[in-house]
């Protein structure tokens, strides 16, 4: 998607070589025009599949993912909330996911009562880097009963791997921007 | 917003006689279609007012901030993070908002990027209570040198005050819904 790359070259900030901050538009401050634009695309990779419902994660997930409800008939948004791990597990579908970038744990947890078995999921995310978060969501869907209709991302990091790992175990993942690597603070996309 | 009601009284648990759930279609799974219509409605109390950004906070104010945001033009949205208090300052705005529900105290923080001087700020979140998040905001628009343009929420608990308060203050509050107590185990709106 040439615009999302386009916005993310001009307002992005990388840091590193792993890390491209996107606050000014995807993650603290929410750009809705693109958003607009980022939903539909998304649902358009996606709109040959049944999709009874979406599963994101807090926070920055939130968006993207209403905004692909939006194109895809209005199926609920369902977002896993990220707590420390604790023994209360009752009543929760729940799988771990570390941050590389955080370096902490987070335990995502859905309320068995809103996933149901036989449903079709859509996972949607902002980013998809080592593809922990993803992942643990395709585990909640697993858990749940559910299949993985498919796994959509705004902005894939290629070389932290999540991506190829997903896809190797069957998962269709479409990410709208795909950067292949961070480099004396400039951005490279695949 | 009489269809919020009735969903609030089909699908809200009524805990206690301070608590309301609505896990089911607000605050963990979104019914996208009510928050569209949410989105339209909040958009509609604020119209005439000159609006630049809406600023919410994480997780649950987001998808209603960005419906909102639809019906308005698409105003960018900023939402204010949670995190624990610490002495690192740089670079943010922040305010303190107590939980009750919680028994806790976060601290909103907003990047200073993302506000500027005279912007006027819609306030926009999922429940008005004890008013400490939305109170929290509009210190935070202060410290930025901005101006509140007003207060939308979805649910306001009446009888924790908050709303009350803030119109106290002189600040345009409008809800969705307000609950005027909760009795065993019922919901009784104003």
């Amino acid at each position: 998607m040439e615009e999302l790359k386009e916005k993310i070259l001009r307002e992005g900030v990388a840091i590193g070589t792993e890390t491209v901050k996107v606050d000014r538009f995807l993650n603290h401050m929410l750009d809705m025009r693109l958003l607009e634009k980022i939903g539909a695309r998304l649902a358009e990779s996606f709109s040959q599949c049944r999709i009874d419902k979406i599963l994101t994660v807090e926070s920055s997930g939130i968006a993207v993912a209403c905004m692909t409800s939006r194109y895809l008939g209005y199926p609920p948004v369902v977002f896993a909330k990220k707590a420390q791990p604790s023994t209360m597990t009752e009543g929760f579908f729940q799988a771990g996911a570390r941050s590389f970038t955080k370096g902490t744990l987070s335990m995502l947890r859905v309320s068995e009562k809103l996933l149901s078995p036989g449903e079709s999921i859509l996972i949607i995310d902002d980013f998809l880097a080592h593809g922990e978060a993803s992942s643990a969501l395709t585990d909640i869907v697993s858990q749940a009963g559910g299949r993985v209709a498919g796994i959509g991302a705004v902005i894939e990091k290629g070389f932290q791997g999540g991506g190829k790992r997903l896809r190797e175990k069957g998962y269709r993942v479409e990410s709208l921007a795909v950067i292949e690597k961070i480099e004396n603070g400039r951005i490279f996309f695949s």
